[in-house]
C-alpha cells in the first residue's frame, strides 16, 4: 500500500449552468489555479461554471473529470479530459460530491445548493466563493446544521480558494 | 391507457433522523392525515421524522414506502409497508424526490436541505411546515432560485399541508 | 418493532420489452397469480413482460410497483399502481433486484441477464420460467458462479413459480 | 469544440475479486499494455483483477480510475490514481460500463456477467479474454441477444486485446 497516500487531491467545483461573463472569467481563473497547483478538477461536465472551470484547468494541462448526468459523453463540454457519463441524472451530483476532497462553489442555484447540503452531510470541506452571488454568497461562512462544529469556508477570491485548500491539507 | 390517471398521489415526507418528542408528534399526525386522505406516503425509511410519519400512516392502514439507503430492508423502521432497499446511500434522496407528486418537509438538517434543493430543481411542489424549525422554517414561503416563479408553500399546521395538496391537485 | 415481520413479499419480475403474444399471456397470468397470492409485484414499469405482468396483477387489485428508468412517471405502463421514476437509467435495474424477496424472469434479453447476474450476486432467490426462452431458458436450474451452492430455480409454469415462492418462504 | 475528439479512450476492465496468481499476472500485463498504448484504464477499484490491472497500468504511469462501491476512497487498491467513491454499491457497475469506450473482461463471476450484459445493452464494444475462464470464456465470440448483429470479441491474449481496440477505433 506504499503509494496510497499519493492520490492527487480532487477538487469538485459546483455552480450554475447559466452565468454572466464575469462569473465565467472567475470560474476559468479558478480552474487555471487549481490545475497549476496540481489538483484534479471535477465538475458536472456541462455549461456555465462547469465549462469555465474545465477550460481554465484544461488550458493548463490539468486533469478535468466531468461527471455527466447523461448516459453518453457527447454532452460533455470540450474542456473535459475524462468524461464520465453516468446515465443517472441528478444522482450524479451525489457522486461529484462523494469523490471530492474539497467542494468549491461559484455562485449557484438549486443544483449547487443540493451539492452544498450533500457535501455537508458527507463531512466534506466546503469553500464558497462569496463574491460570486447565489448560494455561494448566502452560505459562505455559515453552518448548515448542528451536526458539525465547523463552518463553510468563505473565499473572497480564487487565490483564497487555493490558500484555504492548502491550509486544510497541510 | 384507461387507468393511467388513477395513480394515487405520492407525498414524500423529508425530515431529520434525530428529533424532539414534539416534532415526532407533529410528524405522526401528518402521516395519519396523509393516509386518511388517500395519499401514498414515501419517506427515507429510517428513524425520526421518517419513522413518525410512517407510524401515523401505517396505523391508518396507509401505504408507506421506505426508500432506504441500505442494500437490505432490515434498516427500515417497523411502520414501513413497502421497503425499497436501494443500496445507493445518499443517492436514494434523489429517488425519494423524483417519485414525489408533492414533497413535504418537517424541520430538517442537511439531508432535508438537499431534498428541498433537488425538488426545486425537478419542478416539484414543495410544502415546508414552518413551525417545525430547521430548514423547513428557513425556506417556507421562499424561492430557491429564479428558474421558477412560484415559491415553496408555507404550511402552518399538518392540516394546512392537506389543504395545500388538495388545492394543488384539484 | 412488532410489525416488522409483516412486510408483504415483493416479487420482482424481469423480462424483455419486446415479446410475442404468447409470452405476454404467460406474463399476464404470472401477474394475476402473484396478486392473488398476496405478493407485491415490482417490475421495470415499461412495455412487454413489464406491462403484461403489471396488467395481470392490476386486474386482480394487486399492488404493482414500476421502477422506471425515466425521471418522470409518464413512461409507466397503464397498469402500474405505484410508479417510481428514478431518473437513473439502467441503474434502476439494481434497485429492482435489490428490493426483491424473489426475482422471477420471463424470457429475457441483455437487461434481464444483468438482473439475473445482480440478483445472484446479492444472494437473492431467482426463479426462471424455462419454457419462455431467452436467458430464462438458458439459466434455469443453473449456477452463475461458485460463490453460492444453490441454483437458479427452474419453473415450468406460472403455477410452479407460486409453489416455489411458497416453498422458499414457508 | 476543437478538442472534443481528443478524449483519450477509456477501457473499463472487469473481473473477479478473487483470482489465481496466473490470472493476476495476465491482468497486470493487460494493465501495462493498456497504459503503454495511451488508454485510460477504469476498473471497480478493489482487489483481484481490479488490483492487478491497476497495478500494471500504474507502474507504467497510466491513469487508473477506480469506480468504488463505497462512499469513501479508503477501499481503493493502492494502484488507483483517481479513486471515485460513489457510495452506490452495485450500481457503480453501471457507471463503470457507461463510461467505457471498450469493456474488457478477465475471467469473471456474477459481477462481471452483469457488466457484460449491461455493456451489451448500452451498445458498448466488449472484449472477453477467453483463456481466463469464467464468464469471459463462456461468452467470448458470442452474442447476448438479437438486438445487435455483432458479437463479443474473443481475445486470446492481452496483446490481442490491444489489437482489437486499435482495430475498433482506427
Amino acid at each position: 500500500m506504499e503509494n496510497f497516500k499519493n492520490f492527487k487531491l480532487i477538487v469538485s467545483v459546483c455552480g450554475s449552468k447559466t452565468i454572466s461573463k464575469e462569473i465565467y472569467k472567475i470560474s476559468e481563473e479558478l480552474g487555471r489555479l487549481l490545475a497549476e497547483n496540481g489538483f484534479i478538477v471535477a465538475c458536472g461536465g456541462l455549461a456555465g461554471v462547469m465549462e469555465a472551470v474545465a477550460k481554465g484547468a484544461f488550458l493548463k494541462k490539468g486533469i478535468v473529470i466531468g461527471i455527466l448526468p447523461s448516459a453518453t459523453k457527447e454532452s460533455a463540454n470540450p474542456y473535459i479530459s475524462i468524461p464520465i457519463p453516468t446515465g443517472m441524472g441528478e444522482s450524479r451530483n451525489v457522486i461529484l460530491v462523494s469523490m471530492a476532497d474539497v467542494v468549491v462553489t461559484v455562485s449557484g442555484a438549486s443544483g449547487t445548493l443540493s451539492e452544498i447540503a450533500l457535501a455537508w452531510k458527507m463531512g466534506k470541506k466546503i469553500i464558497c466563493l462569496s463574491h460570486t452571488g447565489g448560494w455561494s454568497e448566502k452560505l459562505a461562512g455559515k453552518s448548515i446544521d448542528d451536526t458539525r462544529t465547523d463552518r463553510i469556508f468563505n473565499a473572497h477570491s480564487t487565490q483564497d480558494v487555493i490558500k484555504l485548500i492548502k491550509n486544510i491539507y497541510q
